[in-house]
């Protein structure tokens, strides 16, 4: 029989910043004839635990064959370095990472067995301690997408992402928060709508999503007005004075894992109907949420399609809050084409200046879908009565109530500032006379991401026209804003293979 | 307007081998502060085409922050290295990868919509080029996962993999082959098969897999006797010789998308059953097998759990098969305990050895196994009357004929040689006397790779008894091997949170 532990005080190297940044997965380098590797056998993609005298975390090994690293050291990327909370030089051991026994419960769920209570706080746990690889998490969202979680495993799973996070807690009082179900470029309507909420008196502590996969989320948006990175304490601190905040929710870890699920997400263009009430409904829970108001945008090129798809999601929405006791509350607009004129995080930005500002090219749309959506809570919260939540929503919009409560909310963040704008440019016109008859919202919030956004904030698409309007050949149809070239061309690429993204149907006299 | 040519002409970068093994992932390595990172928009994730004069390739990229390398260089990893046969110094070109457009059809997978003849070839060309990510891979054997491929669907991903690999030509002879549906450790047939039936004249070019969610495929436990890595000519010669050869068949490109779905399955730890009936029908008809045996092992703890699951796999199958013109037959066996004694690539080779040596330590099991098997093929191939194969088989083993045409199957190989052993044990008893009742396969299985297998050969577990067998407290039970102390460690701490691996039941007197 062998003695293990001797050879396991000597599984210790120091640790060095490699400075590569891997995004999200934490990455190790090892040299492949250090005595570790060859002792613990690790290969490239091992999944390995480090542990310093303070931290623990989960890696990916690659293998090092050259002399980047001295046989006493071991690399760490960049995202492995900041949860490590390492030092240079600093001592690490090493041994196998336990196979993460909660993907068991994800093959059972592939193979039609159901999350339960338990198999779902195991997976949610299991996810937000970083026990997943990149390819156990994309198993994870592709078993759960389309209709395969029942409205018991939502709640399961809503319930452990909850559990697995912060939480916000705002004593007896009413709190109400909307959400829009995406799908729909440019429908940024949450910073009007809390400026009109908070100015009607209620609280509204909004903490929003950056985007999953459209060209902005409301994070992005408002980061290129007020800072959003806010802590909790900040976020309590703007709410005690302003009665609403837009902060970005990531910061403050409320559902980690639904920040780490959104990624994956995000790489496979692909929300799942239960991981998306999950995902909305454990932010709003965490947040201290009682009241929450959902928007829904259906149109066939939304991302709900049909009405009846959109029943079925307000069903389990509202099942879902209802049985983690929170009031949900849900609307279906019309998600035929674009909102406001910028698709993008910046021109966005100007469009919401331009409403509650009452400037003459505030978007009509964008400032009617906000007024509803503000009287619909208004009313939730007994602000107004049945029925009358609307008129005084554009009451507080016209009086300059809202755009006085924004500005201070602003202030309150960090301070208001003007969004960036973009150096390149790229005008589309119409190759013909005619009626606008079509936008493709899919083929359009492809080009803006191609364009650069959200990473890149004045990025996107600033449109000219709206369905139902006569255009003459040559009349500008929308414009493509990127700050860098290569991502300019890019758009323009996409946009010469999908010629159809809008289109103009000649009048018949 | 900006012009891109200019631009375009500077996004050259000078290689440098990093010397980083990412395994098979393809990663460059780019300073985040460099020209092409910000003309291009580039991230870490970014999907990146790289061009030099004679290759290009589709990487992932991670940004370097720090100065291991010059702002000339770009940084290339293992895989990509030799994916675009570059040489130091080399310049070469980067820009956007175009997101792989048939990822719209596996999301459309996920959402129901049926793969068609077009979209599976799509995808395979896609994922053979290597313009999927893991992420995108993981979704798409996901998707396909369970019984969400329909025969249709199979039979068209099954000709798309054909299709993007190289195929074998045996001209108009009759080509033998054979597959087990894994799952049942040990379960190391195939060499001694085809000693038996290429020593009754029939051709039987076998080519191997490596082991995907198992301790040892076949090619891992060949290749401790002889090499198995073979070109097509090397392959075609050792034929010509010997009628017959073991080799493994992901180094000749027979099913180059298939090699890289088994690496996501093997992560996922997930076969499913269309993709099953896929990579084994698609190398099968790339090695230019014409009538092709099929064992399915059933029980409780094996791949296939049911009688009832086996009856439809069989049956897609032979359909499928059917469908691409081959002969496809199967078999049900017993899949309640490991075969043979020796689970891991060594000493699974050491009870072939014995079996073909008609040494009285030959596990029984196996032999029975192999010449029922080959009984089968040897009649599908006219070279035994109906009802006459078993014993034919039996003959040719008996007789040593058998174990004389498999050391010159392994002399045309390379040469025969010893299987390593390892210097790591330790010996598990049983904690009372009674009858072995059960043994959990999975566990086994698990056990098997813990303590090393397939990556170190010699690993694995050798086994003392069978299910029936009578024990006294402290018999042996098995004895697990290792080659490196932290696994041998790593498989003792996962039985000790498994004791049910192997059942004793006390005997009713």
């Amino acid at each position: 029989m062998t003695k293990f532990n001797e050879q396991y005080a000597i599984n210790f190297l120091h640790l060095h910043r490699m400075g590569i940044d891997t995004h999200q997965e934490p990455v190790i380098y090892m040299r492949q004839d250090s005595y570790v590797c060859r002792a613990e056998g690790f290969g490239a993609q091992s999944r390995v635990c480090v542990s310093t005298a303070n931290h623990s975390i989960i890696a990916t090994v690659n293998m090092v064959t050259s002399d980047i690293l001295s046989h006493k050291e071991v690399g760490l990327s960049e995202s492995a370095w900041q949860l490590l909370n390492a030092s240079e030089g600093e001592k690490a051991h090493f041994k196998h990472a336990k196979p993460a026994d909660s993907m068991s419960s994800v093959r059972g769920k592939i193979y039609g067995t159901p999350f339960t209570d338990q198999s779902a706080s195991e997976i949610i746990t299991d996810i937000t301690k970083g026990a997943y690889s990149d390819i156990q998490l994309s198993s994870f969202v592709t078993a759960c997408a389309d209709s395969k979680l029942t409205t018991k495993e939502v709640i399961s799973l809503t319930r452990a992402m909850v559990s697995c996070g912060r939480t916000l807690d705002w004593g007896s009082l009413q709190v109400m928060d909307k959400h829009c179900v995406g799908g729909l470029p440019g429908n940024r309507t949450t910073p009007i709508v809390v400026a009109i909420v908070a100015a009607s008196g209620l609280i509204m502590p909004k903490t929003s999503s950056r985007a999953i996969t459209s060209p902005a989320g409301t994070a992005d948006t408002m980061e290129t007005l007020t800072p959003v990175t806010l802590s909790l304490n900040q976020i309590r601190s703007v709410v005690e004075k302003e009665g609403g905040c837009i902060a970005w929710g990531g910061a403050v870890s409320l559902s980690p894992a639904d920040d780490i699920l959104i990624r994956v997400e995000k790489a496979l263009d692909l929300d799942s109907e239960g991981q998306l009430v999950a995902s909305v409904l454990s932010k709003k829970i965490a947040a201290g949420s009682t009241d929450v108001l959902i928007d829904i945008p259906v149109g066939v090129t939304a991302k709900v399609r049909s009405l009846n798809y959109g029943r079925k999601l307000a069903k389990q929405l509202t099942e879902t809050g209802n049985a983690l006791g929170i009031n949900v509350k849900t609307l279906f607009s019309d998600g035929l084409q674009p909102v406001g004129n910028g698709i993008g995080p910046a021109l966005e930005a100007r469009d919401i200046l331009q409403v509650l500002k009452n400037h003459h090219r505030g978007p009509a749309d964008l400032r009617e879908r906000s007024i509803t959506i503000a009287g619909e809570i208004l009313e939730m919260g007994k602000a107004a009565p049945p029925g009358e939540g609307k008129r005084l929503a554009e009451h507080k919009l016209k009086s300059g109530e809202a755009w006085n409560k924004f500005q201070a909310i602003c202030e309150a963040q960090g301070g208001l500032k003007e969004p960036p704008s973009a150096n390149h440019h790229h005008c589309v016109s119409a190759s013909k006379a005619g009626i606008v008859s079509y936008i493709n919202n899919r083929v359009i919030a492809k080009l803006a991401k191609l364009a650069g956004a959200p990473a890149a904030p004045a990025a996107g698409l600033d449109f000219h026209v709206k369905l139902g309007d006569k255009v003459e050949r040559e009349t500008h149809i929308f414009t493509i804003h990127s700050e860098a070239p290569g991502e300019l061309q890019y758009a323009i690429d996409f946009l010469n293979e999908h010629p159809g993204a809008v289109q103009i149907e000649e009048e018949c006299i």
